[in-house]
C-alpha cells in the first residue's frame, strides 16, 4: 500500500462513524434503498416501491475460503453518490436508443480485523436495482477463493413464483408456477426424465426468477454481466421466504478463484406494479459494460431457415451412418454404410437454399454436416468433433458457391458435447474455416457432460470458455447462438456478436413431448429477461407424427400462435423452424414469417401478464411499420389493443393473422384467418385468442 | 459384430479350452513367463530369471465404473505367438542402432457373463518383460470408465528397494533406499516439506521402481508409451510384498476414460543379475510406436548455458518489479519501479550469448524473460502467462540478431504454472513467435497445482495435454523440454522431439537444501529408465553461499563428479548450468564440458550398483571419441575399469578429470586433478572419487 492511498482511507475512517445508514431514490422517486451495518458489522439492504416493502432487511456478503470471511466485522469508511444519466444506441435491440438512468451510491466497508476493504456499488434505477461487490486492489486482499457468496433478497412474505428447479448444467426445465411456500413440495415433479437435470437442492432455483407479490408487485431477480464468476442461483428459505445466492461450484467444490482489484457481477432486482414494465426494462443491459469493438458493421440480425427440425422430430438423423462407436483419427467414412437418413446432404441442403432464397431468408443452418454424429452424445468423449471436417456427402465448397449464387449465406453448427478443451483447440482452424467458406454465424451447443469432468456448464471455468469463444469469433467478425451454454446476462451489450442463446425449453422440446402451452407466456419474464433467445418458432405442422409417425408431440401451440412469437420473443436471430413442404402448405400464413422484421426501432408491451398472456408491438427499423404479436395460455382470451403508438395523421394497413373461432393447440392448431383492416392511431383492436393461441399483426402504411 | 469376426472368436473357443496355461521363453531362454487363468477365471502371470522367481503368480485386470469389472470369469480364447528381431536407428541416443528382439504371446481373454474381450499382449526380451492390456473393438465394449487398474507385480519376498513416495503431482524427492518392509515407517519422513508434496498413501510408490532381491536380481518396474491413459503408480502390499497399479484419478476420482479400440501402457520389468544391465537396456524404448514424423532433420542434440542459476540461488530474480499482485492485461510495466534484480535483461543476456559462443555452446536458455513473474506461482491463476510478450529490458529482436551474428540459438522458456488451458489458448502463437524470432526449443514448466482444479500432473488429462504440446510442438519445429511434466515412459522414440524431461529432483535442489551425495547413482536405475533427464549439471561453484549469502545450501558433489554427468546422466540437452564468472575460474575443467558429445553411437555401462556408483563409457556420435564419467555416493571409492571397448590397434590420448586426494563433496569440493595418459584397448584404469566424487575422462584418437 502506498502513503497516499493510506492517508485516503484514514481520512474517510475520519470522517464516516463505524455503523450509519445510507438512503437513496430512483431518479423518478419511487424505489428507496436502504443501506445498513448491524452491530456485528453486517451489511444489509433494503428495498421498497411505491412505499411498499419489496426487500427486506437482506445480508450482504461473501464466505471465503481458507480465510476470515467477507460477511461481518465491517465498518464503513467511504460513502459515494452519484448521478447518471446517458442514452446508448445497442448494436441491434428493441428500442433505437436506451436510456441509462439511475443514482449511484457506493459504499465502501473496512473489516476491522483484516483491514479488508469490500465496496458495494448501488445502482437504483427507476425500473429496479443492481448492485455488485467490488473488491479494490489492496494489500491484505490479492487472491482469493470464495466459498459462497451470502447474498439475501428477503421477500416480503410468500410470493408467486415462476420458478425452475435450481441447476449447475440446465434450464430446459418446465416453469412451475406456485408460491414459494409450495416449492419443496413441486421440486420433485418439476424434474423430468432428463439425464441432463439435476436440481442441487430442495428448495433451489434459477434466475431470472420471476415474482409477484401479494399486493400486486411485480419482481424479478437476476444478474447482469456475468464474466469471470460462476452462475448465481437462488437458495430459498421457504419459512422465511429469504432467497440466498448459491453460486455455481467448479470440480473441488469452490465458488470462484478471484484476482483484486475484481467485482462480481450486477445483483439485479426489476421491480413495478405494472407487468409490462418488467418487460420493458433495459436494466439488465444497462448493467453491462459497452463494447469495446470498434467495428459492429459485420454485426447483422438474421432470419434463417434450417436443416434441423427434421432431426429434431426423428425424420431424418445427424448421423452418416448407424455405426455406434467412432473414433474421428481413423474412421473413413467411405468404407462405412451411409444410414440413407442423413439430412445434411448436399442435395438436400439445396433444396433449403432454394426455399430461403426465394422467400428472402438470410441464411441456411445446417446440422449434422461434419463427421462425429454417430455417438457424440452422453460418452464423456474427449476428441468428438474437428468442426471442419464434413461427412462424404455434404459438398461444403459447392454450398458455398450455390448458396452465393442464391444471395444466401450459410450458417454454421458447432456441436461440441460439452467437450469445453477440444473446442478450445480446435477453435481458431474452425472459425478460419468459416471464413474461408463465408459463414459468418456459428450455433454453438454444449449437450451433455462438461469436460473439464467436474465442471459444469454454470461453473466460472465455463463462463470463461464462452467469452472466450466469443472473444474469438470476434476477431473473425464471426456472430455466435450458443446453446445449452449458460443463461445471458445483457452481455450482448459488451459483446454484440452474441446474437443468441438457447438455456431454456425451446421448440425442440415440442418434439420432447411438448411445452407447456402458457410456457410463452412466461419467458418473457423469466429467460428472456437476461437476453435474446434462439427459440426457433414458426411451426406450422404441430403434430410430430406427420414427420416420424413414432413421435406422438405435439406443438403446444396453435399455428397463429407460431406467428406471433416472432414478436413477442425478442431476438435479432429468428428461425422459421419448419419444413419448407409445411410452409408450401401455408404460404399466406408464412407471409408473416417473411415480413416480419428482426430489429427494432421501438417496442410497446400492451399487455401482460406472466404466465396469461403477453402483447407486445415493435416498429421495424428504419421503416414506418409495426409487427405486434400475442401469445396466451391455455384458457384462450380475448385480447384489447389500442394502436396509439402508430404516426399521429398517417393511415396503415393492418394485416391480421390470427385463431379461428374453434381453433386449439391441440384440437385445431391450424385453424387460422387472415383479413386486413384500416387503422390509424386512434383505432382500437380486440382479438379472440383461442387456448394455446395468439395473434400476430403487420401494420403498415397505406399505399406503402 | 459382423459374422466373420464372429465365427473367427467361436472357432477360437473350440480350438482353446476354457482355462490353460500358457508358456513362452526370451530369446536367449533366460526369462521365462507363464500366463495362467484361475479356476475363478482371473488371469494371473509370472515371471522367471534364470530359473529364479521374479515375479509370483500375478494378477491381472482392470476394475470398471458402473459395469462388470475386467478382473474375474474370464476363459482363454486364442492365444497367439509371435517372434520379432529388428533393429532401428533413434534419431538421437546412447547408441546408434537398437535391437528389438522378442517373443510375443497375446492372449485373448473372454468374459463369459459380458461376452467382452480383454486381450493381454506380452513380450519377453532378454532383457525384460513388457505386456498391456489390448481392448479390441467389439460390440459389448464401446465406452468405458476405470475405477481402478488391477496389476500385480508379487515379488519374492522382501527386496531392496530405491523409492520415492506415490504422488500425483510431483516426483521431486529424494531417492529413499530401504526394505520394503520398512516403506510404511519412512514414509512420513521420505516427505520433505514442499507444499507440492502430496503422497497418496502410506506404501504408495512411484516408478520407475528400482529393485533389488536378496538373492541379487535386478528389477526394475515402469511402464512405457504412456498415451491417453494416467500415469501408473504402486500400491504396497508390504506384508506379501505384492505390488499393485495404482493410477492417477481425475477431478471425479476416476483414473481413466476409454473407448475401443485402445490399450494401456506398456507396463515393464526390466530384469537382470547384472545391475549394468538395467542400464543398457532397451526395453522401454523398444515398447514404443516408431515416429510417424516424416522429416527429423531438425530435430539435434542441444548443449546450453542459460540465464538460470542464478534465480535459483537467489542471485537475481525472474521478476522484473517486486510488486506482488499483477493482472497481464491491465499492468503496464513501463510504469511500475523495477527491482533492478532482474537477470534476464538484454545487456546481461549477451554475455551469455558472449560467452556461448566463445566456448561453442548451440544454445542460451532465458528465464523470466517475459512477463508475469511478479506473481506466477500458487494462485491457482488462470492467466497467468502470455508467452510472447517480453518484459521492458528484455529485446527479443536484438537477442535474436546478436545470437544469430554470434552462431548461437536462443531457447526459449514457456513457464505454464500448472495452468494448462492458458497454455493451450496461447500455443498456436507462441510457438509462431517462438518460428519468427528463431527459437528452435523451449524449456516448458507446470509448477504448481494443475489447472483444470482437480485434476493432476499425471491425470490422463494432462498427459493428453504433454503429447498435445509436443505434437503442436512438432508442427512448428520446435524440440520440447518438458519440467513438472510426468516423467518419460519412452515416448521419444514416437516423438523426438521430447529432447528432455525433469520429471525427478533435479540440481535445482542443490540450492533448496542439497541432493542427497548418492543422487546421481541412483537416478540412472530410476528415473533415466524411461528417457533423459535436463538434470542440468556443471556447478562449479558448489557453495551457493557465494552467490547469495543467505542460501547456506551446497552442491553435494565434487568439481570432478559435476563433469562425470554429462556421461553418466545421459540427455541430448545438456546445460552447463553454472554461471560463466564461475567457468572461467577453471577453464581447465571446463574443457570436459566443452568437448564433451551430446550424442552417441555406443555405450558401454563399465560398473554400476544403485546407490553406489555408476561408471559409463560413450562413443562420440560419427567421431572414434569417447568420453568416460563416473559417479559415486558418499563413501568415495577406487573405480577400476577396461578400456576394451576402443578400436584394436588404435592409440588414444585420455585426459582425466577427477578428484584429488582430499577432495570431498562437502568440505573440498573444488579439489581436482587433470592428468593426460596414452591409452590403447588394453588399458586398465584404477582411478580413486572421493566422498559425493567421481571422474571425467575424454579419449581421443592420438594426433588428432
Amino acid at each position: 500500500m502506498n502513503l497516499s492511498r493510506l492517508s485516503l482511507l484514514l481520512l474517510c475512517c475520519f470522517v464516516w462513524s463505524a455503523a450509519r445508514a445510507e438512503d437513496i431514490q430512483s431518479p423518478n422517486k419511487q424505489l428507496t434503498l436502504s443501506v445498513n451495518l448491524q452491530s456485528d458489522g453486517v451489511p444489509t439492504y433494503s428495498l421498497s416501491y411505491k412505499g411498499r416493502p419489496v426487500l427486506k432487511t437482506s445480508k450482504l456478503g461473501l464466505d471465503l475460503k481458507g480465510t476470515t470471511s467477507l460477511t461481518s466485522g465491517f465498518s464503513q469508511t467511504a460513502a459515494e453518490r452519484r448521478t447518471a444519466d446517458e442514452s446508448w444506441q445497442p448494436v441491434w435491440g428493441e428500442v433505437k436508443t436506451i436510456r441509462n438512468h439511475y443514482n449511484e451510491l457506493a459504499v465502501t466497508l473496512t473489516q476491522t480485523a483484516t483491514k479488508r476493504v469490500m465496496r458495494v456499488r448501488f445502482r437504483l434505477f427507476d425500473d429496479g436495482l443492481g448492485f455488485r461487490y467490488e473488491f479494490p486492489r489492496q494489500p491484505e486482499l490479492a487472491y482469493f477463493v470464495v466459498k459462497e457468496e451470502r447474498t439475501q433478497f428477503a421477500l416480503n412474505g410468500d410470493q408467486k413464483a415462476f420458478w425452475l428447479p435450481g441447476d449447475y448444467d440446465t434450464q430446459e426445465y418446465s416453469t412451475v408456477t406456485s408460491n414459494l411456500s409450495e416449492v419443496r413440495g413441486k421440486m420433485k415433479a418439476a424434474t423430468t426424465p432428463n439425464a441432463s437435470q439435476t436440481p442441487f437442492s430442495g428448495t433451489g432455483l434459477q434466475t431470472p426468477l420471476m415474482l409477484k407479490s401479494k399486493d400486486g408487485l411485480y419482481i424479478n431477480i437476476h444478474e447482469a454481466a456475468l464474466i469471470d464468476y460462476s452462475a448465481m442461483h437462488l437458495e430459498l428459505d421457504d419459512k422465511n421466504f429469504v432467497l440466498e445466492s448459491h453460486l455455481t461450484p467448479d470440480a473441488l467444490g469452490d465458488k470462484g478463484y478471484l484476482q483484486t482489484p475484481c467485482q462480481s457481477p450486477w445483483r439485479t432486482v426489476i421491480v413495478s406494479d405494472q407487468a409490462a414494465d418488467i418487460l420493458e426494462s433495459k436494466l439488465v443491459l444497462n448493467l453491462n459494460e459497452p463494447t469495446k469493438f470498434k467495428d459492429t458493421s459485420w454485426i447483422k440480425p438474421v432470419k434463417y431457415v434450417g436443416v434441423w427440425w427434421e432431426m429434431i422430430t426423428g425424420k431424418s438423423t445427424w448421423s452418416y451412418t448407424n455405426q455406434e462407436n467412432i473414433k474421428l483419427d481413423s474412421i473413413d467414412y467411405k468404407t462405412v454404410k451411409p444410414n440413407g437418413t442423413h439430412a445434411a446432404n448436399t442435395a438436400h441442403v439445396k433444396e433449403y437454399i432454394d426455399f430461403a432464397s426465394k422467400h428472402g431468408f438470410d441464411a441456411v443452418l445446417v446440422e449434422g454436416w461434419n463427421t462425429g454424429w454417430e455417438d457424440w452424445f452422453g460418452k464423456h468423449k474427449d476428441y468428438v468433433f474437428d468442426f471442419v471436417t464434413p461427412y462424404p456427402d455434404f459438398d461444403v465448397q459447392e454450398l458455398q458457391r450455390y448458396a452465393a449464387s442464391k444471395n444466401v449465406r450459410m450458417m454454421m453448427h458447432h456441436e461440441t458435447s460439452g467437450s469445453a478443451r477440444n473446442y478450445e483447440r480446435h477453435l481458431d482452424t474452425a472459425f478460419q474455416f468459416m471464413n474461408k467458406y463465408g459463414y459468418t454465424s456459428v450455433k454453438t451447443g454444449y449437450v451433455g457432460d462438461v469436460l473439464p469432468r467436474g465442471e459444469h456448464h454454470y461453473s466460472q471455468w465455463l463462463i470463461n470458455h464462452y467469452n472466450y469463444v466469443l472473444e474469438q469469433a470476434a476477431e473473425h467478425k464471426i456472430m455466435v447462438n450458443g446453446h445449452e451454454a449458460v443463461r445471458p446476462t445483457g452481455l450482448s451489450r459488451t459483446f454484440p456478436n452474441l446474437i443468441g442463446n438457447e438455456a431454456a425449453r425451446g421448440t425442440e422440446y415440442e418434439a420432447f413431448g411438448g411445452n407447456n402451452a402458457d410456457h410463452t407466456t412466461i419467458l418473457p419474464f423469466t429467460r428472456l429477461i437476461g437476453g435474446p433467445m434462439d427459440y426457433t418458432p414458426g411451426i406450422f405442422e404441430t403434430k410430430v407424427s406427420k414427420l416420424n409417425p413414432s413421435n406422438t408431440s405435439f406443438v403446444h401451440s396453435t399455428l397463429a400462435r407460431q406467428l406471433a412469437l416472432y414478436v413477442t420473443m425478442y431476438s435479432p436471430l429468428q428461425m422459421a423452424a419448419d419444413l419448407p413442404e409445411h410452409y408450401n402448405q401455408h404460404l399466406d400464413a408464412f407471409q408473416f414469417i417473411k415480413d416480419v422484421a428482426v430489429d427494432w426501432d421501438d417496442t410497446h408491451v400492451l399487455e401482460a401478464e406472466p404466465g396469461d398472456y403477453v402483447t407486445i408491438a415493435r416498429k421495424a427499423k428504419g421503416k414506418n411499420s409495426w409487427f405486434i404479436g400475442s401469445s396466451c395460455d391455455e384458457q384462450g382470451r380475448t385480447s384489447t389493443i389500442k394502436l396509439d403508438f402508430l404516426e399521429s395523421g398517417k393511415k396503415y394497413v393492418a394485416t391480421i393473422y390470427a385463431d379461428d373461432k374453434d381453433a386449439h393447440y391441440e384440437k385445431n392448431p391450424q385453424a387460422y384467418t387472415i383479413r386486413k383492416l384500416n387503422v390509424t392511431r386512434k383505432s382500437k383492436l380486440a382479438q379472440y385468442c383461442a387456448p394455446g393461441g395468439g395473434y400476430a399483426i403487420s401494420v403498415v402504411e397505406a399505399g406503402k
